[in-house]
Order: C-alpha cells, then sequence, then structure tokens
C-alpha cells in the first residue's frame, strides 16, 4: 500500500479518521506501524499527505489527517482512453494498471470484434470498476479517480461523447506511410492540450472503423511491428504518452 | 493465435508438421480453417511464413510448412531485462507480455526486498518459463525465445553475468537531478549498441543497491513521478526502449 485512501466523509472531529477495516489490519499488520508514525495517506478525489497514527488496537486505528486535508490535490492526468472492451476479465486486470499510469477519463465502448456478450459482465459494474481503480491510486500515490462510462457504439463514442479539441490517436499496427509513431505525436502536444488515445479490440479495427476514427480527428500510431495484447497496448500507450508529456517542456524533440 | 508455432524437429518429410494436439484443435474450432488455408507460422527460433493446410480431420490438421522454412528469422530484440524477481505469480504473467514486447535476455535476480523463498517457486521452472514465452511469441508473430537465467544474487548478476558494452539503465523514482527519463536515455543509443533495462522489487531498490547498479555503468532512469507496480514498470520501459529504437533513425530526438 503505498497510499491510504479514504473518503472525506470518514474525517470526524478534530481531523480523525478512525479504520476498523481492511486498511487498518494492513496498517498493523503488514506495515506494523506503532502510535506516532506517519503514514503517506490522500482523500479520494482530494488531497494528499501525511497522517499520524494517534491510537491503533486489534479492532481500529485512528489517524490524525489534518495534514493531509491541508495538501495539494494531485493533477489530472492529460491523457485519456477510448477503450474497446476487452474479455470483462482482461478489462478488470486492467483497470488497476492503467488508473496508476494516469488516466483522466477512459471511454469503454464497442466494436466490430468485441463480443456482445462482454457488455453484460458483472466487471462493468460501477462499484466493481471503482474497487478496482481505487488499487490503481493507491498503487500510484494518487487520488484522482478516473471518469468512466461505457457506451456499445463506436460511432456514437467518438461522435458525441468526447469533448471537444485535444490531440487524438489511435494505436494501429504499421500499414506503410499513414502510421506515424505514437511518441512523435505526443511530443508535439502544446502544453494545454489532451490527448484522447483510442485502443481497439484483440485483432484490431476494421476499416470502417477506422474511417470512423479518420472523420472525428483521429490519426493512426503505431506502436510497432509487433502485436500486442490490449493490455499490454494500453500500458505501452499511456507510457508513451506521459513520457512524451513530461520531457517536452525540457527537452527539444525535434528540431 | 496471431502465429502458429512449432518445433524443427516436427517437421517431416516434404516439410510436413502434423498437429494432432491444442495447435491443431485451435486451428480447426476457433479459426475454422479448410483445406488450402494459409496460416502465418514460425518455427520456435527459426523463420516465420505462411503455412497451408492439406488435410484434417477431426483429429489432427496436417500442414505444408515448406514457404515457411524458407521465410526470414525476426530479429533479436535489442533490448534486455535484469528483473529483481517479483512474487511468482506475478512473474509468471509477466513473461508473455515482455516477450510479446521483445526482449532479448532476460536475468532474473534477488534483491534487498525480494522474498528468498520466491526462488523456490515452480514457477521459475525452465518448462514453465518457456510455456510463458512461447505464449508471448504467439501473441507477437515472433519465434526468438528470449533467454532467461536465474541468479539470487544482484551483485554477481551485473558484476559477471552482463556481456560487456551496450547502454545500461535502471529504473527507478525520480530523486532529483540525478534521474532523467528513460525515453531520452534511449534516444541517444548508436545503432550498433543494447541496451539493458533493470527493474528493482515492488518497493524499489535500497541505496546500496542503487550503489552496486551505479559501479556496474547502469545509470539511473525515471518511468515518471508515479509509482508503477512491476508488470506495468516492464511494459512501459520496453515500450519506450523500443519506440526510442523505432524512431531514432528517422528524427532528430535533440538538436
Amino acid at each position: 500500500m503505498n497510499l491510504l485512501l479514504f473518503e472525506r466523509t470518514e474525517v470526524g472531529e478534530a481531523s480523525r479518521v478512525v479504520l476498523a477495516d481492511a486498511r487498518g489490519a494492513h496498517l498493523t499488520r503488514v506495515l506494523r506501524v506503532v502510535v506516532g508514525d506517519e503514514v503517506r495517506a490522500g482523500v479520494i478525489g482530494g488531497p494528499v499527505g501525511t497522517a499520524r497514527v494517534l491510537e491503533l488496537d486489534a479492532e481500529r486505528v485512528v489517524l490524525d489527517v489534518a495534514a493531509v486535508l491541508g495538501g495539494s490535490v494531485p493533477d489530472r492526468p492529460r491523457v485519456d482512453l477510448v477503450l474497446a472492451l476487452p474479455r470483462p476479465k482482461v478489462f478488470a486486470r486492467l483497470l488497476p494498471d492503467i488508473t496508476a499510469l494516469g488516466v483522466g477519463s477512459v471511454w469503454v465502448t464497442g466494436a466490430a470484434r468485441v463480443e456482445r456478450y462482454y457488455f453484460d459482465s458483472h466487471r462493468l459494474d460501477a462499484d466493481e470498476i471503482r474497487r478496482r481503480c481505487l488499487e490503481g491510486l493507491t498503487q500510484a500515490r494518487d487520488t484522482r479517480l478516473p471518469a468512466i462510462s461505457v457506451q456499445r457504439s463506436l460511432e456514437s463514442t467518438v461522435k458525441d461523447r468526447l469533448p471537444p479539441g485535444g490531440r487524438r490517436v489511435f494505436a494501429d499496427l504499421p500499414r506503410g506511410s499513414d502510421a506515424g509513431d505514437l511518441r512523435e505525436s505526443c511530443a508535439a502536444l502544446r502544453p494545454e492540450e489532451r490527448i484522447v488515445i483510442a485502443i481497439g479490440p484483440e485483432g484490431g479495427w476494421l476499416d470502417a472503423e477506422r474511417a470512423l476514427l479518420d472523420g472525428a480527428g483521429f490519426v493512426a500510431m503505431s506502436l510497432g511491428p509487433r502485436v500486442l495484447s490490449v493490455g499490454v497496448a494500453c500500458a505501452v500507450a499511456l507510457g508513451l504518452a506521459h513520457a512524451a508529456l513530461r520531457s517536452r517542456a525540457d527537452v527539444p524533440l525535434t528540431r
């Protein structure tokens, strides 16, 4: 546990938070905290800082979170995803990873190569999604849950749901000269721009879907000549985008 | 299945391969091939090409692989890993992903924050490792198994086991000005150089380990301010290295 997360509604009088669940048990049994110890903590959707252990016993841990409440709120990640729904088990496993990597919004969508019954899985329930995303925040020391929405129509997703502006790319296998490198595209972003990356299903996009994405302003970008699974493609795409966003401030990437 | 893999010893007279196992079942039941169909295939450790279905029935599929045997052998990936052994279950899950991303050699090693009993897991058995890596080759359409070796001592691994030369970096959290960006480092590679990336355990390296790596020519490189799990860190590091290797030929990255 790299960050202890709690809800703002859990904060009681004098900035006390009482943990009587798995979080408390983790603090006492795994991290073996004692009274007076400090732990990195954050309010879900809010600031991060250092909490202090005031009391503990077998059932509960009492923390002083005043310094957390006065901390700063992490920035919202500047990268968003349009994600063709993979097998629900893969989707569930992917949520902590993409949350840890940093993603602002995720539009989960259908595609020709997405099985329709995937959308009936309990793994798409809001509570289940939230639980998985919280794992990712705990991992990455972030507090901002990605905004995740589900819509079966790719056309409606890219035409009606995405906010205007920003850079739009879709991951594709190299197809001659029309697929540039995602890294290069991200490197040319203006500081205020967001980037939306569309990741297709296993088996890739159909040509009609490529045309649809193209019509919505998405540029085909390659993640290299090797065929990657959806989970790995997401990790690489988010990693490349964030690396480009980090480095563009200091280092000129092209003449 | 993006690539059907077989051993050279499976090739019989007149370049025939008879599949009577799960691969044959996959061809008939999932891909629903018929006589005359072509499937992308490769020899493990050898060339890739197109195989043709000659016969099939409920028990077996017979392929003509002459065009595969005459194909070209994929290049060995130019990126290697030193990997502090994660929990064995995580390690097993990570093998197909790093193989798909492309890695030449993997030196699995201990570290202060690696539990010793991890090394006793059956998931480190050569057969088990090979099976997982083959999954990654099938995914990525590659035939070259990474060379994976296991040694408990980090010191011995970095001092005695690595081939001389090449670029060496270790992934670390940002620590002020001493941690550059992995992407930038890879971008400055000479065409003939290999790159070795060291990925630490969950919880990170100790200072003594950083000093050891530094002494062996490894430069600290950041994967960004967010704390990533080992699996995600591997995917991002390999993705960044390969993207830099791809792009450096065409695009000047720095003035």
